[in-house]
């Protein structure tokens, strides 16, 4: 990670750690991001606390009193740089989601609380800001050309990338197909042919060049660490190689303008189906809880932040001279979540309950309601991709800009704390994980039989055909379970009791 | 990591993402940094390389073709930042050294090649750095105030710091002790008794406040960990709670004008003593094996750096003014890194036969040539300290100062090409490990039975009491080895299974 920013520190000449301020700042954070994780630890038992709550509220707390501190000047630790989310934050966060993707037990672990947290990375939310700022335009500013453009596109790629989280392993292909469908649907009547053929085929190019990119490099790393056998020397060679390949992956998208977030969002989960098991057991381990501790902590920074930024008088002075505005735009994007997140789960549930034989494998209505709910929570990355759209190093001059990001704060606010403190109660309230069978009878929608088969045979062979393809010629090349040579001895044991 | 950066980078306002060179860069040197630890890879059975010399000639190369590229005007993929090193680059070093190191087996493991390497922090340059200067300031510009300044006396305080890696458990306190007389000798002619009395004053209170600073942030992680039982909830919250706390301690030491190296240093050590024990099984290896990971990337990220800079035309055109001088600096600064390693090596492992009783237990002639010798490469801590004291963001246009860096490049090539070519063939030919016992009596010194008795009975008292006090009051509080409660069923197959 130091990598870029070595360059990027460079340019400027004037930073350095003889600032003392900076010091004083990045001191506070770390004490703020070390108490975020306690305090997180010790309401874990609590049924209506996490992580992300006491982050943004600390954050507003810590904004509160530096407003006070400064005289109402600022309630900022640190200004808004994009580059601090798109170079070092996201891509932890949106690696590690890949890579912990289960591909196979996704639905059946809906009970896993941290399954559900999972859910918030699918971001649909970036896509409503966009609609509303072209609403928002519409009426203020027609500023319509730099909608279509290639930073567009990327918009659309990294929603539909995060969507994945939540299609992977039964729906993902539809749900990017459908998102697209959908925003062609809304500005058909604006837009000529050429420049929807132009649309389609950025957008197609788009998603699978960085598709195809982050599949080469996670295969890249499988197939080295596999041929030359790391584990032999060094675990450390091997944990290093991942994470260079896996950043490797999204600088290269961001160097070739295509869309890093979808790249490095597969190149996890290719990492995952294979690099991982070519590894030792120690750096599987290393791997596993290394990629996740950045990411946790990753959010919990932005969490932080938002929390911060939510006392940030300049956003809301402009604000109040247009209440109804602000009022109105948080409600749409607020009515936009909860109707956009029902529209892709309960059709797609639907679906995926059409193709299961039997009702243990269905996804319940309960379950259905958790996964809408507990996804309705907008978070860290929202925030991010809303920054990126509508602040220059987190300053705004414009008002529409300024009613976008404190809508934004609003919603993210209003979910993580509203819907945040009742996903707990909701997931004790239906009882851990499937529902018993009387439930999914009462609850589950009658299937009819000719369109179950219709649809669970396409799914059930392509995924058939794709596991006989998978080990007879990708897993002998790049490695994968039960295709690495066993070594004796666990190499865990070893590395655990050297440091004794 | 990126915690800093947020305000650093966000202070600036000019950097982008969209500044496309610079992902040109970040992109080569990922590559670079992969391709380093793919050909270390291959390179570990050749008995005459490692990875340092490997990326120094990687460096070297890159170096010449981006100068050939550029038309001779820059050798660089980034410019040298203060901050990068200081605050990026040196902490995962410094308290992977000190988290790493074998407190017990130290002399016993000197076979051990990895054991060996981590001398290399064991940075004393930095004090011949330091005194060089001077000797060129006399002749030529006579700037002696700044050398009694406090950020002398850090640097003297982290030359010491780094002393500990080889010091440790065995003789620590005398080594910075005896550094400190060395310098005092030098300098006695030219100063008085207030400003000496001044410096050793400042000299105890940095090493002391230092210490203490990492010694309690330690303590109180393990206490933090140990109270809370984290790895009841995460593992990943345990890793980022010891990398932050880690972290923290390094900046609170910036914050109060500390030594941050020896805070960290210290701070790595009490968290493996005590925290590393507190903490679950798979929380062990993962910050085992991630702040290993972590140091290894930085110091490669160095190596690579400094190939690259020693093509820097900028500093060798005025070398090539006066190759005199240049040549006589470096031969002084290599002349005093022999001699000042030996004069540390050979006493200190003298005094620590005459404590030891068996002769198994005694380092013999052969082990202290081999800690000599593979202390002698000097590396990147002794490049960042040199670009601290002597560059502006990685430029100079001070003669002396050009002079300074071009010398200390010419011995970390030379020292590190030459002598570390030369480290593994004489690990070979000084065969595995402890000398065997004909050996031994062939080449130790006599030893005194009464000077042995009077030197060792203090030195195991000490640690008696040290052992009696830890056990008695330190680990039922802090934790530590057999002071956790053992949790049946090792997390470490469960969350290896997790995955699968």
């Amino acid at each position: 990670m130091g990598v870029g920013l070595g360059y990027l520190l460079a340019k400027t000449d004037i930073i350095s750690t003889s600032d003392h301020s900076s010091v004083v700042s990045i001191n506070l954070f770390i004490v703020l991001l070390c108490t975020c994780i306690v305090i997180g630890h010790l309401l874990e038992e609590n049924r209506w606390m996490n992580e992300s709550i006491t982050a943004l509220a600390i954050g507003l707390c810590t904004g509160i009193v530096i407003l006070l501190i400064s005289g109402g000047k600022s309630s900022h630790l640190l200004v808004f740089s994009e580059d601090l989310f798109f170079i070092y934050l996201l891509p932890p966060i949106i690696f590690n989601a890949g890579f912990q993707v289960k591909k196979k037990q996704f639905f059946s672990q809906l009970h896993d609380y941290h399954a559900v947290r999972c859910y918030w990375h699918s971001d649909i939310f970036c896509y409503y800001i966009l609609r509303c700022y072209e609403l928002l335009q519409e009426h203020e500013y027609c500023n319509w050309s730099d909608l279509f453009s290639d930073r567009f596109c990327l918009h659309l790629a990294d929603t539909s990338a995060v969507q994945f989280s939540f299609g992977e392993g039964v729906v993902n292909d539809a749900t990017s197909v459908v998102l697209f469908n959908a925003i062609q649907r809304f500005d058909l009547s604006h837009i000529n042919s050429s420049i929807l053929l132009q649309f389609v085929g950025n957008f197609l190019y788009l998603f699978f060049a960085s598709t195809v990119l982050g599949v080469v490099a996670g295969l890249l790393s499988a197939y080295v660490i596999k041929k030359l056998y790391f584990g032999r020397h060094s675990t450390d060679r091997e944990v290093a190689l991942m994470m260079l390949m896996a950043y490797l992956s999204y600088m290269l998208a961001e160097l070739f303008y295509l869309s890093a977030i979808l790249t490095v969002f597969f190149c996890g989960i290719v990492m995952s189906h294979y690099t991982w098991h070519n590894v030792t057991e120690s750096s599987r381990v290393t791997a596993k809880h290394a990629f996740a501790t950045l990411s946790f902590v990753c959010e919990i920074f932005i969490f932080l932040y938002v929390g911060m930024d939510a006392m940030d008088i300049e956003k809301w002075r402009f604000v109040s001279d247009s209440p109804g505005t602000s009022i109105r735009v948080s409600s749409i994007l607020m009515g936009l979540v909860l109707v956009g997140r029902a529209a892709f789960v309960f059709p797609l549930s639907f679906l995926s309950n059409l193709t299961k034989k039997s009702p243990y494998e269905r996804i319940g209505i309960k379950q259905q309601v958790t996964v809408w709910w507990a996804g309705l929570m907008r978070g860290a990355v929202s925030m991010a991709l809303a920054y990126n759209k509508f602040t220059r190093a987190g300053h705004t001059k414009l008002r529409g800009n300024a009613i976008m990001i404190t809508s934004t704060i609003t919603v993210v606010l209003f979910s993580t704390v509203v819907f945040g403190l009742m996903t707990k109660p909701l997931c004790h309230f239906y009882p851990n994980g499937h529902d018993s069978e009387p439930d999914l009878a009462s609850y589950s929608v009658p299937r009819p039989t000719s369109l179950r088969t219709l649809l669970s045979t396409p799914s059930h062979t392509v995924h058939y055909y794709w596991r006989k393809f998978d080990n007879a010629f990708m897993r002998p090349v790049f490695g994968g379970r039960g295709f690495v040579p066993f070594v004796a001895g666990s190499p865990i044991e070893q590395s655990v009791h050297q440091l004794q």
